[in-house]
């Protein structure tokens, strides 16, 4: 009888909540499916990295497993990367902004408390009631130290299963330390926010273990798959592609036109085809990739440089050099 | 204690209905995606147009709003818009054609009334039967004109809460003037439309208040961008954009040939690019945008004029000069 | 600015989960219907015991709140009572068995694990291993306690959020100590329990604060409601009531054959009353109350001595002397 | 061609709302359950009263109808059918208290208006913006004579489809007359009542139409059986049935000690019935009839004199005398 | 390697479909409630039956489990066991009419055909077309004997997966067969049954497999008890227990009034007991069993012979002598 | 009276189950999308295909319709287009293969047959057994025939209505013929397949009925446009269109570089278009299309030749020569 040990290599994805649904996305739009047989499963393949297992977890207990190593690679939260990861060094961050699951973590307070603004004012108040504050949270070492670097050591954290929302109302707890992602249910609860109590800004990142990626080329190579797809696909969201007409002689002219602008004259320079028409004007198509939330400026500019008939097409993926979150990897694992 | 004035710019779209789900459709595909933070709440943000507030009403509500000023501009119906803008010229309609929620409002009779086929056979029916027609509608302004123009300015209307289909059957009334969009539940109910009945056809618009537009250089800025964007987008799913090698010697060859056919001898002309071969055969890239719903006939006169390898991809948007529909609004102001 | 007291009695209720339903449906059935005001809402009330706040919480924090006294009643389950009412007898278990939310806790190791299928073949493994053992758990209090009492005091404790069923699978835990309902689960997953491996055995209970009840007469007035009615529905739900028409010239004499039989001639004896025939026949009808697991029985000793046209109805409550439960509950508050 | 006349009696009942499913219940626990064939069709059978037609509406539509005769019978909300009856007298009530679907009419202001919480306040209010305050309601015709009772005869009434509550936030009307039931939509929105502006109190409600009523003896017939019914449903749900064990020796004494108490010494007096027991020790059996919510007084009671093993069993109707509720009707009619 | 031999008696309820929920509840009302420890298994128990495995299955393949004896006893429509049992008397229908699960097996054919309203109609038909009629069913069997016995035997029968009403008009057959249960579908499809083309009236029944009853004692005890319980619950269902109370002098002379009345004079007499009263009038309470749908005549019947204050009490069982339904079975096992 | 004929062309699609959603996908993703009018109609539209009706129908019924020719073409699965087609030729497969619905038909055994592992030993258990096997399948016409070609001619074939695969279990049948998708069942159910038990494996398929496309040149044009509209589409789903810069002073060069690289040196050659710079380096923008599956090597290719700023867009058709599917129908259709 012996505990089994693995061969294949695994991504542990969330199960639930906010950040399971835009995880899945993430890989289809990186070219990276999940295809899950059994919707009653906990595992899933990629078909297009062989040899790679999804696994799926509560983001809590991906951090857990990518630290301890039953597990890769995971995309979790960032707040409990933060409340986990340890000082062990064992868990690498390998892409710290997937740009979705945003959320902050917040000292959040009864609205009724008038004179608690600033944690400067829960050391007053705590020292009026005579007894240490009791906080309830699910991030009690985040709210440890965060206490204790404002001058409040000895707070009493409570834990809770459920909503924590209602813990002050209730008498559960004095106070909460709480994932906000929109403020309404602080609201509707009569809580408010310190306002130094930002404990951290989080979003989705991409983990693994730096065990698993020293050990194994295989491991090390799906981490570049990985981060090659992804990045180019972020980039993409980010960009459009562009095809105008433009009146004009010659593409050296039409282009010393666009240089002039700040948008469309950008760091490398458009490529241009000569259009033939009927009655022989001469005009030529402009191609370039601007960036989406530049595309208004693109519009203006072209039609003052003689362009018209801007077609706007999407892009998929936008491959650059080798990426820098794979790079600065590498410089990881050596240090 | 006073009434709150206030400073944001307001969107109001439709908060149910089978307006709602097109109108978030719409603006995400016109690069406006609503956020809404909360699915409780009524209100979102639209992040590409800051200061930009969105509200959810319902399609009735949204025409009060904007006519009253309480919000600037609405996504709703021609059919609620028509019933209640009221004669006071304070909304204007900025857009009359989104492309989607088409319905008709329509006189409708029971099937069973052999001898009604026409708006003359009520005015008959009505003296045969010695008293007013009850009808029964949610449009009781548009009824009461559309009646009187047919001779029929005495009927008595007969508001109701619910669905009105069952209103002849159970004798609320006596026919019913409603929208239809398919006609199937007319049939399910055993009713008919006039031949001469069709009171308005109706899809969702865009509507605005006139003082807002007016008064404020931002909330007219806001105008601009919605439209520009809007009408780009709608142009754009009307066009794919197609790649075809074409056999050769010479870019204006090419072009000759495909002047000589209908579709892909549009407007201007293609833009050729040269594609450079292994055995040095001649072959040029045309890059052109055709109509959707021609698609067929050019594949069939590219591979007529020599093409082959046609690759169609998509389009997002396309922008010519300035909207027509931002002209007609600045014009609608003056006046 | 104050932290709010109370004057309301709370009752706090799970908010969901396999015990939700059922503690509101013995409320209904004992005469205490639960009126939630709004589904959205963690507040409710119960019209018949009026001044009585209910709270909907999840089953682990009632624990803490009746234990810290933000709450005075609750209805939660035995296994969380075990892990988290501490050692300071501040929380009383006033009816320790309400019929529902049976399940228990048990140790469970891989199905592979052929060797080991007691506690003791833990101590081997363990020792064979050279490391403690890796336990997952949401029970660590129990879990150590069960462990150090199998000399396993040096097992290593790790907590999950999620399912623990898949732990061992990705070796995210050696072995597992969870609560199983019916074994379905543990074969999916292929594990298996040890045959002494069972910590607790858990049901339904009512539990409240002992300083509330000892400080406050009206709160000792609620439990005592609380208790005559859940017993008085739970006796019920036990028995059913019979009428039987009995041939038989006088009373005394059917009582005698009924006497002779063990189910109907139960503690006390029959209720007999006269049934007045057509014909004149002497048939008296009798009453009686019986166990519902007795029914079977009591049918065929009925027809054994004349009995026939049994009729079954149904009871809602017995109510015997002040219950036993409540008696032990001043006990406990005295002691 | 011709209009059709109907043969069969109509009964309309609720389609949606907080009304729909108790008035089904209603009719089954009365015993007369709702047979709908096609759960899309708005047509539906009672088969314990045949040649009843049950039709489903909205609740206002059904006031309408019954009204102008294309029903006969209606269950809705006394709210609506105050808001529509109107003045003829042509809609009766027959049952005004169904016991079920409560809630108020209320005129609700901001909750920032701090100097506003009594009508008066609002005629103050209003002087000071001269201008007319600007009312959203669905219940124009209460709210107009409230306000004109409460010198405000000149409010601006604002009719909106969709929720009212948000209404003041955004400006679409100063204040608004709506439904409450149970206050937390209120404060989820900022609101608060008037300390005197409940308008109406409502619940559901049996009505009918005179003519049907005064010409047709089935329809008043029909109308008897719906009463007889609901009364004796109505009556039975508030009280329960109990046999005692009471010792003593002749029934006499011991219906004379439970004449001094109030509850168990109600109007008439118990059936008391004999109890053979084995020891011959002297027993009755005492069945009575008691109000649900003093069930908790009559076990107290009946422990005082003398009683034990209390059995409680539930009523499904009380038939009294011919209902009152049929007589009044009766009266209407002649008058 | 062997094919397994099982041990335990098995009962199969239908899985899906219009019979599943009222299978699982006429047991449960019959006191045989079914745990199904795990949603997803095809197996469950009925604790109060020990010994006996549920298994869950389509209703036809429930028919050939029981004929074949892979199961003992079965649950399902009287429609597919006509259609399967096949001619071996393998099978045993043991409660022939277990009050749920009405339907009708009709011959049905388009509304169109004016011509066609009889069997012989479809005799004249099919000579006019020149080739057999195409007829659609899931009851080949059935369908094939009732062509033939209407001089038809040469029809063409077609299978289909899917809904039947749609063939005729698509012309995937001329005509159907199918399952009616409340004719709006047949209205919705614009199709009609013929006067004499009803085949079968069906409703849920129990089966058993003969081999399984004669060759084991146990499972004849279980066949026993299911009959018991099933046969008082569905007479329990058809009566209520009333108690009124008779002003009189003396039981005897309440009777002699009671015994002139058609519902409350019934079969033997009235239980009567006597009502102490404060004032000492004569009093006598009257308990009987009347039929539910003549409850309200019985109510008249009581106020006609002084009876008042008549409350109305449930019935779970009503036991008679041993089930005629057991006796037949018996009867069947010999024959 | 007359049984109707029809003019209009059909084409019938899945009504539910894995082939429903995907066949309205493709559909629409290859320019051809289904309009339903109403959600409860069998009857919906294709837009783009004037003159065609489009029919829901079960997956087997469509291969009866289709073969029959009450429907003309027909999307369905290759497994029962196999079971059902029949041996008359009524019946074309006209797109054999149209990338979704995958699954296979296979024998499928107790998981505890320990020497049951190929089809050969069946033969030796069923004259083990001494009775035929009893095989439960949906697919009795493809089982018959390949257990004969096995030297099982003799099995005895049980229908079911419901799930297969815990017919062995239960002693239902000995072992079953069923469709397999993921495996996940078989294991869940302890099942095994046999090493040569692949009866079949099947997709989605495009059917037409010969006669149809014979007689009637319309029919033959929907064909056509079907083919090359699916044909385009599915070709565009494995390709991605590229636009990379590549530094070089001339295109030939360029050209020269790519063309000694296995992905991007395809078969015709890239189209270079001239980028103008602002420093007047010589770059070159090339266009290729690339098949999806060996994107990952292209863009490594590309850095290898100088290329850089690759970016990826999508394709929405490709369309080549008149499609050889058209043809071989066209051949069919001679043969």
């Amino acid at each position: 009888m012996t505990i089994e040990t693995r061969a294949e290599i695994r991504l542990a994805l969330p199960s639930q909540g906010r950040l399971a649904e835009p995880s899945l996305e993430l890989l289809a739009h990186s070219g990276l499916p999940v295809l899950k047989p059994n919707p009653r499963q906990y595992r899933a393949e990629i078909p297009n990295l062989p040899g790679l297992t999804v696994l799926f977890q509560r983001p809590g207990d991906i951090v857990v497993s990518v630290r301890e190593g039953s597990v890769d690679f995971g995309i979790t939260g960032w707040d409990v990367v933060s409340e986990r990861r340890g000082a062990d060094h064992k868990l690498l961050v390998i892409h710290p902004a997937l740009g979705f699951g945003h959320c902050s973590l917040n000292v959040i307070v009864p609205e009724g408390w008038d004179n608690v603004n600033r944690m400067e004012d829960l050391v007053s108040l705590q020292s009026e009631l005579g007894r240490p504050l009791r906080v309830s949270t699910k991030f009690p070492s985040l709210t440890q130290a965060y206490c204790a670097e404002h001058n409040l050591p000895e707070v009493e954290l409570i834990f809770a299963e459920g909503t924590l929302e209602i813990a002050p109302t209730i008498g559960y707890a004095d106070l909460i330390v709480d994932l906000v992602s929109t403020g309404t249910t602080l609201r509707d609860n009569r809580l408010k926010t310190l306002s130094d109590g930002l404990i951290l800004s989080s979003q989705a990142c991409l983990i693994a273990n730096r065990h698993s990626l020293k050990s194994s080329p295989i491991t090390l190579g799906v981490a570049r798959q990985l981060l090659e797809f992804i990045v180019a696909h972020l980039r993409a969201t980010e960009n459009v592609s562009i095809f105008a007409n433009m009146r004009g002689d010659d593409p050296e002219g039409i282009a010393e036109r666009m240089f002039t602008r700040s948008v469309i004259g950008g760091l490398q320079g458009p490529t241009l085809s000569p259009v033939v028409t009927r009655q022989g004007e001469k005009w030529y198509a402009a191609h370039l990739i601007v960036r989406r939330d530049q595309l208004s400026q693109a519009i203006t500019e072209l039609r003052q440089v003689g362009g018209s008939g801007v077609v706007v097409t999407p892009v998929i993926y936008i491959f650059e050099e080798e990426p820098k979150e794979y790079r600065d990897m590498l410089a990881l694992l050596e240090g």
